[in-house]
């Protein structure tokens, strides 16, 4: 039946995903979703101005939510991230606003019967994911939160350039929370076939520069455009594609985690159901408490805003 | 020797460019140029941390013109949008600020030894492109604007979303400026293998009413967002790749017509060199008549802005 | 749904129509026929093993036809190639292979459910596609042939050879039986947005000698390898990604025309639905007569054979 | 300069290069060529009658050694696979053949002062590149073999299917010859971020199995077709790929190594220099017994054949 994704939110990530879908031919119905009917037909038009001059073809509908009913995904990219100020580029500061769209958003897709995949990034991703799997109902599996795919792209890339190695020859997860009490898992983490911290000992590697590097990296967008996109679309539309083609592709995504009772970035199997699997790390002690405090954030952060 | 291509300017447009030709693989070498150092260096970060995500790898170079001595294309998408109100949207509001800085950014090209070919964005089009072909010292052939392509696929779209056809299966050009004296030329369209002046002739179709939902069209970008992005930069990346790959592609861009000693859009064949071939049309008296006012005006601009 | 392709025969081209699907990821799902297992089983697990080293993901399915109840799309491209003499290259060699063939699989895709579109690349093209619309019963407009959208191709090759431009720059047709009755209806060419037939005139170009160069390319690719497939499985896959994408493409195919009450290659507009809408050609009478001889010689043997 | 690529051998292998170049966009010129001029123009052509229906544009030059001059890469898929019976697969059948050719082939490379990089497809794979390496007088680090890189995705491929997960999701090398004395070095298998050799303790897989496995696949696809194309065309190309983009990819491909004075396969950092570093692993002490056998079994053939 084809390949159909929704985005919901058309600021500077919902737009940029759905750009990066059109431009690339990844799907075949596109919905478009927001609030702001002006900037979603705005952006839906210039989509459709850039298609003579594409090799591909994709239908846009714009604001319909019961296109969604047989969507395959839809991507939510609605968020305001001019609460973030450009110092503290705090991600709850867009909580009171995004956690009052998320229940009008969850309804109407409930509302169309969709029963697809539902891949998250408004911020705070965590708690807004987590919101979205109780107000949509969908099960667990069907609701995911891009998390900290983005913020182990940032890590893959710091390691890559210290290195001079492509980052995709890098494997390894930052972890918890997308937002401050993430962390990189550095046992996790390997390059030129062996594990990062022997190499870093062997050549006197700062791993703590590195985490620097990758964090002074996400700053340095945030504060020269304020706000983010590309990083964070190209790890949505990743995420999706996994799910359109079933791939079984190990992510670290922000999915449920029955033993902490909470949603944050491990990583998981992906396929057309969304998170198949969970896979089951062996983190060093430090590790695993620096996650146990990122699951205690994020929870509490979930009551208070529920 | 790889494909590199420079990119100026990393506003709305030339950050979508960037994006588009990273996300897509159409280049081994990318080189970002913008006076705003913290917006360019955000982009070529956010452009790093989606690598990882990506099935491809570019080289990003940050404001280092001397690397532009080498680029098979350079793309100028420096412009100033803010200074087009949203009421009016034309495009020689930008003039004062991208007269200014085409001088510099000519320079600095020259300097580099750049000799490849230079396509321009940065409006008014026409007027700009003019100016880098002289202040570049570059062949003319080698000097060309999107032009027209953007206003043509507007066309397409409009009347193919009319006809409930491809946009890629119609066929025809917007001649002229890309600005307000352009003008459909009918005389060049044709859809369903059939001249779409017979066709609106025996369907009571309003070609005045399609000129004008593509007008529209490019209105409600603009006042949707206060900028247009996609359909613009979709345009330039598809010319750059007709020249990197010597497509020998009929376009219609702003390029070089001696019989008028303009810069104007008007079909013309892109390969390597740039513009290979000038394409002769067979106007109408009244097409002709407002090519030679649209050359012209913007003649006189040319003038006046020199 | 994401999008599910069958390919029915894996010789020479139904083995790369499967290749090209899989490299650019075109389908998620990908279902895989033939008679010959171990040679079907053989390209399977080698596509399998190209994965690891491509950027989509692609599920394989194998000789497994009730996959195929809900393809989007199956592709006929069974066939003995080896039944055409290297001198003659008569497609009708083929008939009595593919005429017995087509009945068996036919009666499989009937019994699997398939309600997608059939697109027919199997020999005689036009003959197969009336048999297959026939014996699987499904609508007219749901079963199509490649026909001549790989002989335009050629001519358009052969054109854009002759004058130094884009292939995709030059339209028009060639028409009628995929086979010796086929002819290029050159009143519906056009190159640099003149009609050829004038440019012929004006620059002295022989049009007899351009078909004269399309013919001998096939024939070259022909003696040269005894069987032709990347310009057959291009255009059968773009076909496909049309109706995949509903992209409503002006296409000549082998489709149902009331009127010659056969099928033959004609342009239509190809959708989700497949043939969406006839295109009316205005040729000369020179060319009607040819399509109708073109027309009664398909018939003449639909009936023969039937 | 736009992205030039040479291909060397248009039988089952080459010219399934030269299609998936054309198809995906990879170059911008493509040279092909081989002794058989009749197939090499046959797959030139149909690859042109292809062109008009993609969205690419590739120029293609046939049997001209010196456009090679400044190709960025050469990819050897000369041999005769023919002279493998299907029962023995086994590459050394074909030296006697190739090994006559490389000579030739270097000779003419050498003479059009091609000094890009030389991937190597044609078997005996490591004796064959080890002479080409010899013949060309090319720096070692610029001539390369596919080697094991298609191994190690059958591995792969064997892997991910006895695990239902993506094999891009499972890190780890086949190593030594691209030939019998290869072997799957489990000690750098990970899967689900985990050692294989651990997970199969735990849960009772059997690694023999799965290295039966990959080898009965390969045995199937050779057996079944008589050649294999799919799966080392796909490496050859992201090899080459690699080498464009510079990516400083960790690849398993045959490169020489000092320390045993031949070329075999084992993970080398691949750019646009070909081989940027070695990567050193901790093999097993059993794997380094291994290795060194599979050297001396290369070592003596380059000797008894050069």
């Amino acid at each position: 039946m084809s390949r159909k994704i929704g985005v919901i939110g058309s600021g500077h990530v919902g737009s940029t995903v759905a750009h990066y879908i059109v431009s690339a031919g990844f799907a075949d119905e596109l919905v478009m979703i927001d609030t702001n009917e002006a900037k979603v037909v705005a952006d839906a038009v210039d989509l459709r101005d850039a298609m003579p001059n594409l090799p591909f073809h994709t239908n846009i509908t714009v604001n319909d939510y019961s296109a969604l009913k047989d969507a395959d995904v839809v991507i939510s990219a609605m968020g305001k991230v001019s609460l973030q100020s450009s110092k503290s580029s705090d991600r709850f500061a867009e909580l009171p606003f995004t956690s009052a769209q998320v229940k009008d958003v969850a309804e109407q897709l409930k509302t169309s019967g969709f029963n697809g995949v539902l891949v998250d990034i408004s911020n705070p991703c965590d708690v807004i994911t987590s919101f979205y799997q109780q107000y949509t109902g969908l099960p667990k599996n069907q609701v995911i939160g891009t998390g900290t795919l983005l913020d182990s792209a940032r890590m893959l890339r710091e390691v890559s350039e210290e290195l001079n190695v492509d980052p995709k020859s890098v494997h390894g997860y930052n972890l918890g929370e997308h937002g401050n009490s993430q962390f990189t898992a550095w046992s996790t983490v390997t390059v030129f076939d062996q594990p990062i911290t022997e190499l870093a000992a062997e050549k006197g590697l700062d791993l703590a520069a590195m985490d620097d590097g990758a964090r002074k990296g996400g700053f340095q967008v945030f504060s020269g455009k304020q706000y983010t996109n590309y990083g964070v679309a190209t790890a949505a539309v990743r995420l999706a594609n996994a799910v359109l083609s079933n791939s079984m592709t190990v992510m670290p995504v922000s999915n449920y985690q029955a033993d902490l009772d909470v949603y944050l970035s491990y990583p998981a199997v992906i396929g057309r159901k969304g998170v198949v699997k969970r896979v089951a790390l062996d983190l060093t002690q430090e590790e695993q408490a620096k996650l146990q405090k990122s699951a205690d954030f994020i929870k509490s952060n979930v009551k208070k805003y529920s």
